[in-house]
């Protein structure tokens, strides 16, 4: 009987039983055909492999993730996940969306199609991600039924505001859930919906969203499983206390592990979804269970029955792995065949991919100057009480204080105040306001910063202490079109383009990597003291987290859900 | 608050954990809406209803099913089913089928629309059961499109030429199994898969059939789950060692339970898949796991997200239950409403559902007389040895023996051979084939049985040790348009109608129980010694299942897979 592949003496993993046996393998037209005790007796393969003293397992399968989050193509991306043993991934391009509405999201879902790792998209469903900030494109519903009849969509992506489904009967995100539950009933649909409990829980559930990602109470744990809330654990999920939970009890059916966002230096130094895996059984849980949580579990919850474990009939997506809590991976099988050696060197060519040429378009902003700087331009000479927003290491929370600056000559005095100034900018071609704000905490202490990667509007945001290195930073990044400088006594300290919608590099994931990493410390040097300045300053603009954010709004008090003056009272 | 319903105090079964929590439950526009600790302080209901003591358990899902192995139609099977606490089913109606073609298929889907009970249909996919047998209707690919483009439904039935999947590239069934894959790749695959293992068993499940519902033994069992398929345990597979083994592994979601086919007097006197449960129970499965199989795992199975379990935003499907192990059944919901109560009279009003007219005109038979049952019309005098099918308790399994008859006179003399005969006749106005055949074993000693009743094509066959019953009993079934009549002495013992197809009554499940037991009774009194006499003799046409039987082609040596001659030789 003929085969493609035939492997002989593998420790195969069954997803079934959650266990190993030693079996041999024959794979055929890119899709497991055999495991049992036959081998070269029954079968005649193209290509025989000895496996012996490997560990045969599903590739793994990451069902909540943002490519976007590390600042590289679809196709760089998926040459890092390969090699981390990551084979399909269902990935969420809000942040493109954001940038460039339904056409960044189709556009995005065909630079994924030449991708040998497979990529089933969700639908953005929070863009914008509040009505308080201008960004480059929306999605609406009739995006979304563009998006569902190109069949390249396999979920409505992560519900964000379940505050207005239980406010708001009216609000965007209900009808949107109105019209997905009545016009595609079988529609996977994923939530984030932190801290939630009981009744309020309850109400979005029947709403239609029923899982969530974000971290976990034991209480708030037990009442999503409880209620038919599938549970997506990510690598800041993994507390001892929910670790244990998820040890002690059988709930595998009800959880899997995500990556949900991966910074590119964290990515070339600790993998993906493999390392959430290794942590988990450093953590204590079995081999059986944490790999079953990275490959069975979430292709059933995504309804992906063709893969996830190693049977009859499935793809032939897998890994060889020669010590399994390292996950130390020897290949990574796509389709049947190998895609990846750790044996031979891997240099994925680039496929020479463009986007369409005004992707590469897209801050329409001139240069600025000085003046563009002013937080309160002709403020009458006095000492006012303003808000500040206050940086904090370990989270993406501010907290509101305020700073007492004096104003003369029409200015406010803001540098000697002891805090910086935050400014950030429409760059979108649509009326180009701006707003400004001071920021204290553990941000930088000098120099300057410039980024057109925030979340989610992706709007040009500044943060410095003096406004020649903001000038020179800001300018920087519009003239390359986007990225992420650092700026010090009138010098460049570190400079990362990012092209493609002002988000992404094109660079090979390495390269991305070298360049966040001198972003990241060029920001430490200028005093920033978060454990992911990155991630810290990228989100000043996101006003879905507390508790002071800025957008070309204003700022933003996210609890009360409104824009708020910079300047309180005059004092 | 508002609510429709509000329950107090229920123990309320969670699927999610497999355990029970008291709480309050709230129903809003059918669905449930909260379960928890908040009551008549939050919510203002239509009806508030004290639960306390009663069991609140999903309403049982039954995903392989013959309605007309009840013989009656999906109105009554619908009325009996609420009465046992099932709430949904996936029926598979080849016997329509095989009677009607896709007409069969899609009036079954007509009468079941305004039954309580939800049922979605698994597409007929071995109609006819072989090529040796002339049928009213079959199904075609082109009826298979036909039937997926109707939304009504949910799986393809029940794959049973598993044989020809492996032998033969070309038969219908891989043609058939070809086209689902490439044109529905998401349609769930049934199977009837008995005996096979290791390679065998692998490529039918490669050939996408990954379910079965056939007895198991413990390899067959184990083998099967390992390869990814799924188990359905109807009541003659719960053999000790295969409920031990489910009670003692953890493979609650690689199985469910499933009722097949239940006779009319069994489902009123024992119940339906509650029945199963029950039985479960006093096996020694724990009441939380028996749930499980016959609520959440065949819901998954046929990927019914929207039931299965008491959560927010699933069906308010549910029964209300006063002892767990006898499953003593005091209401059942159905979309939040009652539709069954123990304490009220339930006598569901017949809609007066007529299907269309030439339903009850499918057996086109002129009446019959003694010359029509010559076995061997103008035979040479002589011995001939002769095939006889043996009938055997406990199966539907039949042996060859043989036995040597005289003929004289242009006859086979077989009234004096200790064997009776069996002759099948081709009732579709297809061509009026017929043909004869000798039994002996454990069937009737005496008189006759003529019935429309045959698995699979349904043509009229009769079994007698006399011409003249045989005569009055095939006539009694001609004339009422379908049937099953039992004669003795030129007498009518029992006689049940089926004027649907010839298959099926229009009485209530209790009268069609009343009459099924009639029947049985009276050809026990014949001497039949079957544990099921009427599933015994409906399957003497089944050229499936070993290994003598009769079509309108002729006797059937089932393994050879061919016709073969009543008359062996001439001795």
């Amino acid at each position: 009987m003929h085969a493609d592949l035939l492997f002989l003496q593998a420790k195969v993993y069954n997803s079934y039983f959650k266990q190993w046996s030693t079996n041999n393998v024959a794979v055929k037209d890119g899709k497991f055909f055999y495991i049992g005790l036959r081998g070269e007796d029954t079968f005649q393969a193209k290509q025989v492999i000895n496996a012996e003293g490997l560990y045969m397992v599903p590739g793994f399968i990451d069902i909540h993730l943002h490519i976007e989050s590390t600042m590289v193509t679809p196709e760089s991306f998926s040459a890092g996940l390969l090699r981390n043993g990551v084979t399909t991934i269902v990935p969420e391009p809000h942040e493109m969306a954001n940038v460039f509405g339904l056409d960044g999201v189709l556009e995005m879902i065909k630079a994924s199609r030449n991708c040998p790792v497979d990529m089933f998209y969700a639908i953005p469903s929070s863009v914008p991600s509040t009505s308080m900030e201008t960004t480059g494109g929306s999605i609406e519903i009739e995006d979304m039924d563009a998006l569902l009849s190109t069949g390249d969509v396999i979920c409505l992506g992560e519900i964000m505001n379940y505050v207005d489904i239980i406010t708001d009967p009216d609000c965007k995100t209900n009808r949107i859930l109105e019209h997905i539950r009545s016009h595609y009933p079988e529609l996977v649909i994923e939530g984030h919906v932190p801290k939630l409990l009981d009744l309020d829980l309850q109400r979005v559930i029947y709403a239609g969203v029923n899982s969530d990602h974000t971290h976990q109470t034991l209480q708030g744990l037990e009442e999503r499983i409880a209620a038919g809330m599938f549970i997506e654990i990510q690598e800041k999920s993994m507390t001892p206390e929910v670790m244990d939970y998820l040890i002690r009890h059988d709930v595998s059916e009800h959880f899997c592990f995500v990556t949900d966002d991966v910074m590119a230096d964290s990515f070339r130094a600790r993998g993906h979804l493999n390392q959430i895996v290794r942590k988990a059984i450093g953590m204590g849980m079995s081999p059986e269970r944490a790999i079953y949580a990275a490959t069975f579990s979430p292709s059933r919850r995504m309804r992906m029955y063709d893969r996830g474990s190693i049977a009859p009939g499935k793809v032939a997506d897998f890994q060889l792995i020669s010590d399994l809590s390292e996950l130390k991976l020897e290949s990574v099988y796509k389709n049947g065949a190998e895609v990846y050696s750790a044996a031979k060197a891997f240099e994925p060519q680039s496929s020479g991919y463009r986007f369409p040429e005004h992707f590469y378009h897209s801050v329409q902003l001139d240069e600025l100057s000085a003046a563009d700087f002013e937080a309160a331009a002709g403020v009458e000479d006095g000492i006012y009480r303003c808000r500040v927003m206050t940086i904090q290491d370990g989270s993406t929370f501010t907290k509101e204080s305020q700073v007492d600056v004096p104003a003369a000559n029409g200015r406010l005095l803001w540098e000697d105040s002891g805090c910086g100034m935050i400014a950030t900018f429409e760059r979108y071609g649509k009326g180009r306001q701006k707003a400004f704000g001071f920021i204290a905490g553990d941000t930088i202490q000098r120099g300057a910063v410039a980024t057109t990667y925030s979340h989610d509007n992706h709007n040009l945001l500044v943060i410095g202490h003096n406004v020649e290195d903001m000038v020179l930073a800001a300018n920087t990044v519009i003239r390359q079109q986007g990225g992420f400088c650092v700026t010090l006594d009138g010098e460049i300290k570190a400079n990362m383009h990012l092209p493609v919608g002002g988000i992404l590099t094109e660079d090979p994931l390495d390269l991305a990597a070298e360049s966040v990493q001198q972003v990241r410390e060029a920001m430490e040097e200028l005093g920033y003291k978060h454990y992911n300045p990155i991630m810290s300053i990228a989100t000043h603009s996101l006003p879905v987290s507390p508790y002071l954010k800025i957008t070309d709004h204003g700022l933003i008090d996210v609890n009360a859900g409104k824009v708020v003056p910079l300047i309180i009272e005059q004092v």
